[in-house]
């Protein structure tokens, strides 16, 4: 299994304190030390890095930690190998571009028996279940959408694909095309949204308190989404199994 | 215009000697300030690296100039802006997935009214022509291919499709799916290789001698592909307008 974590913003945002406590799980407070990556996107464009190093000990995390790459849409990935070898080609997370976008992905869990057909030109590079599934809403999305539609439309095109996917065992994952982070849970994801008025946080993987209120502006808005809190003293939401959440600007869609 | 470097090696080898010296390029000894990126490729895997500041002050670009990565397959670019915006979309390297492999592109020169009709799947995100023309060769080489076809059907389909583009101007490139390395060049591009006995070699552009006999086994070789040499005292082969060479494993095919 991995844990997933991403960030939507209102605001391009820093999220070197929410990425530090996460890297500590890869190999440091928690065993996904099998890879790790973080994708931003910077307006259309796309910064992405990955690394088959554990989160914890890779210097490009600690780079990276120390380096604050300011988002509106971020997603991060550390990664215990459970399908596919630990290797560059199958760390999350993925990407390839449809319609003009670039679209990211990263995936916790495990699909059984899990093999789409896969007839249009979608095509994993690496061996992991995760690529594959990632493919397949590609090439679907692709079909049934001429161009980029409404964040509304991609959010109803994804509620009839998802299911077809989790059938097959544990499909939590996060997806993004700059404009907007998707967020399905099958077994376990949280989110918390950080606005005005900001309060303090507290890491749970580190020793790391922030004020948010030093840092933000009242029209700053977070919308954070991860595997487990990763604050002890902020109030996090857990998905229902089966949800999918769309959130634009900090904030979830009705 | 731009500035490119590539690297095709027989063994995973440190690009860091002419990623420092090419990295003064980008705004430090030369003009080439827009942005810079560089792409390695580990097995099928791939890292790139964007950035939109200019490369001589970079602090990703100096991290990586101390951060060796190994790689058989590299290619970097400095970027002077001509047509597109300064901003990440619009930075070389730039990279797509065709028959399971990630593929990638730099550009240097300009292309006048070009226009390529892209009726297909490959879409640029952002507004510059090399990514349009890197679009069209993507969508070319899937109609010419069903799958990945060997490196010399590759190399014929690109004959054939390049002069096509080049007609439109300036068509200096650098390409690679991470098993060789193609290079084309209508106006400034040249190579070296480094083999068996190796020798020492000084930067042209910032003071840096090594001795490759210290770093290199008898097996290692590679090519090394740049806009302008990037060495002294070393003999650097000009490319003849319109010559496209592939590099595998150290060596120029015939």
């Amino acid at each position: 299994m991995c844990q997933l974590l991403g960030l939507n913003c209102a605001t391009p945002t820093d999220a070197s304190f929410s990425f530090t406590g996460f890297c500590q799980r890869g190999g440091g407070t928690d065993h996904h030390a099998d890879g790790w990556g973080i994708a931003f996107f910077e307006g259309k464009g796309l910064r992405l890095f990955v690394d088959p190093l554990s989160a914890a000990v890779s210097p490009i995390a600690d780079f990276l930690q120390h380096y604050p790459l300011k988002s509106k849409n971020i997603i991060a990935h550390v990664r215990k190998a459970t399908y596919g070898e630990v290797s560059l080609q199958n760390t999350h997370p993925f990407t390839r571009e449809l319609w003009g976008r670039h679209w990211v992905f990263a995936h916790n869990g495990d699909l059984h028996g899990y093999e789409p057909y896969l007839h249009s030109h979608f095509r994993p590079v690496g061996t992991s279940d995760s690529e594959q599934a990632f493919c397949w809403l590609m090439q679907e999305l692709a079909k049934s959408h001429a161009a980029l539609p409404s964040i509304e439309e991609l959010t109803i095109t994804l509620r009839e694909l998802v299911p077809q996917i989790s059938q097959f065992g544990t499909f939590n994952f996060l997806l993004s095309n700059g404009e907007a982070l998707w967020a399905h849970c099958t077994t376990k994801l949280h989110y918390l949204i950080r606005q005005h008025p900001f309060a303090q946080a507290t890491l749970m993987d580190r020793d790391w308190t922030v004020n948010f209120a030093d840092l933000n502006q009242p029209g700053d808005r977070v919308a954070v989404v991860v595997t487990t809190p990763l604050t002890s003293n902020e109030q996090w939401t857990a998905f229902e199994p089966g949800q999918l959440i769309v959130f634009v600007d900090g904030t979830p869609l009705p």
